[in-house]
């Protein structure tokens, strides 16, 4: 069984990355809700909250912390964050190598937000990446 | 500057408690999306990202895996959950004490979640925070 996580964390699949230490990897989601949307993994493999240990979910949420903060720091101007964990396929997880969303918010985005879930797409991702991987370079 | 949720874990505002330690609260959110929809806080308040120290979101954490396990093995018979933080007011907080959102979820409930978006209410709570305390104790 493959999982497309996986592949990104060996190489073997492309990702924008934002942040990346032993234990987890950040990348941008590929169909972003918002600028910036980013995806918080542990490198080890787990699926869901039956067998992630505590521990590794309190790794990813210090690393989505620092992402949120940096999505604030950063260019993207980011007024606050939405963390999510969809745990389990009725969820609404689609791939099931835990991961923890970060979604950048902006004051009055609402509606770009609502798009953003419908639409999911982002012609500026790699300008994107960068500022968050300096923002978090520089925290 | 009063607190609703210090309101609660000091015993001044009611709720519908489903797990508490020295350092957290999980209660019934009193505007449910779905049926056992959970709030897990750190009994010292701080407001979001930006002065909630890691440790303090790790264990906010490990209490929401907890809930969202107790909520499959409950009379609630979910089949996941989504676990979501809230961040500033820009990303929908509305409590400016910062908690974790547990919503428990089931196969095909799309539509009801939806409507629970909308609607957040539930007339049977006394009920739901019961399944969850016990499936809690019983984890
Ligand atoms: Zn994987
Ligand atoms: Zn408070």
């Amino acid at each position: 069984m493959s999982c497309v996580f996986c592949e990104i964390v060996a190489g073997d699949a492309p990702a924008i990355r934002v942040y990346e230490d032993d234990a987890h990897l950040a990348f941008l989601d590929i169909r972003p809700m918002v600028r910036g949307h980013t995806l918080v993994i542990p490198k080890a493999h787990s699926v869901d909250m039956t067998d992630t240990p505590a521990q590794t979910l309190a790794g990813m949420m210090a690393i989505g912390q620092r992402v949120a903060l940096a999505a604030r720091a950063s260019g993207l101007h980011a007024d606050g964050s939405n963390l999510v964990i969809n745990d389990g396929k009725a969820a609404f997880q689609t791939v099931f190598h835990i991961h923890l969303h970060v979604a950048p918010r902006r004051r009055g985005d609402k509606l770009s937000f609502a798009k953003g879930v419908l639409l999911r797409r982002d012609p500026d991702r790699e300008r994107h990446g960068r500022l968050l991987r300096e923002a978090i370079e520089g925290l």
